[in-house]
């Protein structure tokens, strides 16, 4: 049986790993799968709003990762303790979410003079006007961002830093050590600790069909590196084979494969 | 005795219009305070995070547009049924911010080559595909965004609509019918139709301090049109004559004043 929630996004960090970050704290089992950029044009039309990630569950797809993030953190009881504290929280999401778009302005500007003069004011005063006012809260809040409690905000800003580093090509918080502190106490949760450290870094890239959007008659698909492979043994084979599953020998194969069939034969 | 809430923006409806209008909604009386341009440079630092609008009460300031947004909205009981539609109008909240935010790219663009270029594919591809989804999303739920009834999703589309026509000089909605419900559906409730029918269209501006941001020795303090009007009196007697509650000759101003002044002896 598949897991009860279906992620899908890009192979990186991105705007999902908030979500990747929420569902492994709660430990909520789910599928992770990860689109190949090239594979992109073909989903994006059957997306809500033509945008990744989205989850799905339920056989239904929901949109919006910092909306989706917010219902995963009700799920998972990482909410205020009233509407006043939920509404701080939402608060600094958004700053979060501010600062990580003046990021991005700079990391997906094409056009270099522009960029470098987008630059200056990006390190010489956004930043660093962000950093202060953050790292003042979390330090008010004893190493957390608001109640002076762990909350889905720590979780968005934790899940955020990695991508917004990448973009900005630096250790932003670097200066920032209640900030940092933050960082530690969101990862010295086991079932957080455990994601981080068992995380996918490779790039091995598989994609996932979205199925609620998918003619029932298609299924299963499994797509690798842009070819699209059918037939359920054949795909079955062939995970074995990447997953050191297969025998070590044609002859072993061979046996494998012979039981393989019989347990079809059985089923049919 | 002041109205609980204070909110704090530009004479502009902007970012704080969905505001005014969930206030206006939920019938609860707000001190609508607007700054001048020319002062705001004075305000921004005392700010949450430097920007505005935000929202007062209890002696503290709530900061972040959606993020107030979403706890009138509670408040006002316009959210979701259950966590599920409540992360539905959540996402179609932050779709709305994302068009808001393309359409604002072109409005704030100083480039005026880089604007036509963008001008293309904001009004030929952009504006077209969120209007056809939105428009899609309203026609399933009957003239709502969400959940085939009023909720406050339906609120931040009718209190930015007008802004982002204004900045994309044109009207937006023109051919989506079913968007064009949902803000008759949000104007035809009486507390909303009575507001937008006497909402002050003048530019007549006048400044609030955030109180709590305000050391107490300075109050009252009373700014039009960039000056600082001191003296409690002094203010009324200013306020008194711009509002025609003055005397109509000097004889009747003299009448008025010695009124004004024995009341004063009383008091002190």
């Amino acid at each position: 049986m598949s897991p009860p929630y279906k992620l899908t996004y890009f192979d990186i960090m991105g705007l999902a790993e908030p979500i990747r970050l929420l569902l492994s704290y709660g430990n909520l089992d789910f599928e992770d799968c990860r689109v190949p950029k090239e594979s992109w044009p073909n989903i994006k039309p059957n997306m809500p709003f033509g945008q990744i990630p989205v989850l799905e569950f339920n056989g239904k797809v929901y949109h919006q990762s910092i909306a989706i993030s917010r219902y995963l953190a009700k799920q998972v009881k990482l909410v205020g303790k009233d509407d006043i504290e939920d509404m701080e929280i939402d608060a600094i999401v958004d700053v979060l979410m501010d600062f990580r778009s003046k990021v991005a302005k700079y990391h997906y500007d094409g056009d270099e003079a522009a960029k470098e003069a987008y630059a200056k004011t990006l390190f010489g005063e956004i930043v660093p006007y962000y950093l202060e006012k953050l790292d003042k809260q979390a330090k008010e809040n004893g190493g957390y961002l608001v109640g002076g409690k762990l909350t889905w905000a720590d979780l968005i800003l934790v899940g955020s830093i990695d991508y917004m580093n990448f973009m900005a090509k630096k250790e932003l918080l670097a200066g920032a050590p209640n900030l940092l502190k933050v960082k530690e106490n969101v990862a010295a949760v086991p079932n957080v600790q455990k994601y981080l450290e068992t995380r996918s870094n490779s790039h091995y890239v598989y994609e996932c069909y979205i199925t609620a959007a998918t003619p029932a008659g298609q299924l299963p698909i499994f797509k690798v590196k842009g070819k699209v492979l059918h037939q359920s043994m054949a795909i079955s084979r062939f995970l074995g084979t990447i997953q050191n599953l297969a025998g070590n020998t044609p002859m072993e194969n061979w046996e494998i494969d012979a039981a393989v069939d019989t347990v079809t034969d059985l089923r049919l």
